[in-house]
C-alpha cells in the first residue's frame, strides 16, 4: 500500500491539485493521502486578524490559530479534496486524528518555546484497527494534520510526521511505500537544476551529501524521517514531483528513493 | 438505532453542548448525530466580509459562503464534537456527505431565487453500504450539513432534512427512532410556557393544532418532515429538549412524540 503526503505548494495551486488528485485516483492498491495546509490558512487568518507566528519553520498554535487550522485543514481543504476524489470514482473519506480515533497525539511540552496546541506523535499514536476497517473495505483515506489528545482537545500536527508514523504503523500489516510529493523532481544536487536529481540516497552517501551542503535546511528532517521509517519497517521512501504520480503505475523509477 | 439532530442554539452554547455530548455518549445502541451550524458561521463570516444572505429562513450559499460553511460546519464544529465524544469514550467519526460518499445531493435548481451551492436530497441520496460498514463496527457517526453532488462540488444542505432522509434510508435495515433536539421541552401549546408540552402529535390532532395557530412557522416543516419519515418506515419521531437526552436510557416518555 501507499502512504502519500502532499505539501502546501500543490494545495495552493488548484490546477496542479486537481491534476494530482486525478492521478492519485488511478493509483492501484490501498492508499492514504496525507495533506498539509498551504498558504490558505495564513491568508484567511490575516482576514480574521490572526497573525501567523512561526518558530523555526513551525507554526505556533494559540487557541485562535487552532480554530483557524481546524477550519481550513479539516474543513475547507480536506472536504474539497474528498469531493474531488469522489468525482474521480475514488471512494475517499476525510479524517482528522479524532475521527474514529485514528491518531492520538500529546500536546508538546512547553520548554524554551510554548508551541501551544501542537501535537507530537509517538509509537502508540496510530489506531490500526480503525485504519484496517476502512482500508479493507476499499476506502481511500484522506488525512488532515489535525489530531487530538483523547481528552477533547484538538492539536495541530506536522503532516510529514503523520505520514511517516502512519506508514510505520501500517507496515506491521502491509508492505508500505511512503511517498512525499512536492513541486521538485526529487532531492536535487543543485536546487536550481531539475536535471540534477539524486536518484538514490542511502546510508552510504547521505552523510557526505550533508557535509557537502547538498542536503540542507528543511530537507534534512525529511530525509531523517525517511531513514527512521525504513528502519521501522517501511519498504521504500520516495520523494518526488507531485505531477509525476502517474509514473508509479507504469513501474517507472521516479524521484529520489531513500533506501 | 437513533438518528439525533441538534440545532444551532445548542451548538452556540459550549456548556450545553458539552453536557449534551456527555449524555449522547451514554446512549445505548447504534447512533448518528446530525448537527447544524449555529451563529458561529455568521460571526466568522462577518469578519471575513461575507454577509449572511437569507431567503425564507434559508441561507443563500454563494461561493464564499460555501467555503465559510465548509470550514465552520465540516471543520470547526464537526471536529470539536468528535474530539469531545472521543474523550467520553464514544468512538465517533465526523462525516460530510462526500466522506465515503455517504450523502449525494443535487444542486437546487434556480427558480425565483438562486440559492447557490445548496443541495437537495432525494430517495437515492443515502449510501447505505458505507453507513452499514461504520455502524456495524460500532462507530458513531457525526454528520455535518455539507454534502456533495458527486461531481466534485460541495453543497450546503439542511440538517433537519439530512437527519430525516438518513433515518428513512436506515429504516430499511434498522428500527430507527428520529430525534430532534432543541432548547425547548418539545412542541408547546404556548411557546412561553414550558409546562404546555404537547406529548403526542398524530394525524388526528395535527390539522387542528395548525388551524388554531398553535403549530406555526418554523415548526410546520419540522412536523411535516416527521410525518413523512414515519410514512416511510421510521418507527418514531421525537422532538425534545437537548438537556433531557439521558431520560431516553431510562425509558421515560420525554418531549413530543409524532406518531
Amino acid at each position: 500500500m501507499k502512504v502519500i503526503k502532499i505539501g502546501g505548494n500543490i494545495i495552493d495551486d488548484s490546477v496542479k491539485l486537481d491534476s494530482f488528485l486525478k492521478d492519485f485516483a488511478t493509483l492501484e492498491g490501498a492508499k492514504i493521502l496525507v495533506h498539509g495546509g498551504g498558504k490558505i490558512a495564513s491568508e484567511i487568518g490575516r482576514k480574521l486578524d490572526i497573525e501567523p507566528k512561526m518558530f523555526q519553520g513551525r507554526r505556533i498554535t494559540d487557541e485562535a490559530t487552532l480554530d483557524l487550522v481546524t477550519m481550513v485543514y479539516a474543513g475547507l481543504i480536506n472536504k474539497n479534496i474528498v469531493a474531488a476524489l469522489q468525482s474521480f470514482n475514488c471512494n475517499a473519506i476525510g479524517l482528522s486524528g479524532a475521527d474514529a480515533n485514528i491518531l492520538t497525539a500529546a500536546k508538546r511540552p512547553v520548554k524554551e518555546v510554548d508551541f501551544g496546541f501542537v501535537g507530537d506523535l509517538n509509537n502508540n499514536s496510530v489506531n490500526l484497527k480503525s485504519l484496517q476497517l476502512l482500508l479493507n473495505a476499499g476506502i481511500i483515506l484522506v488525512v488532515n494534520p489535525i489530531t487530538h489528545d483523547g481528552n477533547g482537545t484538538l492539536l495541530n500536527t506536522n503532516a510529514d510526521t503523520i505520514a511517516s508514523v502512519m506508514a510505520v504503523a501500517l507496515s506491521k500489516i502491509f508492505d508500505v511505500e511512503l511517498i512525499y510529493c512536492f513541486e521538485k523532481k526529487g532531492v536535487l544536487e543543485n536546487i536550481e537544476d531539475e536535471h540534477s536529481l539524486i536518484k538514490v540516497i542511502s546510508n552510504s552517501n547521505y552523510h557526505q551529501l550533508k557535509l557537502d551542503g547538498i542536503i540542507a535546511d528543511g530537507m534534512i528532517p525529511k530525509i531523517d524521517n525517511a531513514f527512521d521509517a525504513i528502519r521501522n519497517g517501511v519498504k521504500k521512501v520516495r520523494i518526488m514531483d507531485a505531477m509525476e504520480l502517474k509514473s508509479l503505475n507504469k513501474g517507472e523509477s521516479v524521484g529520489t528513493e531513500i533506501v
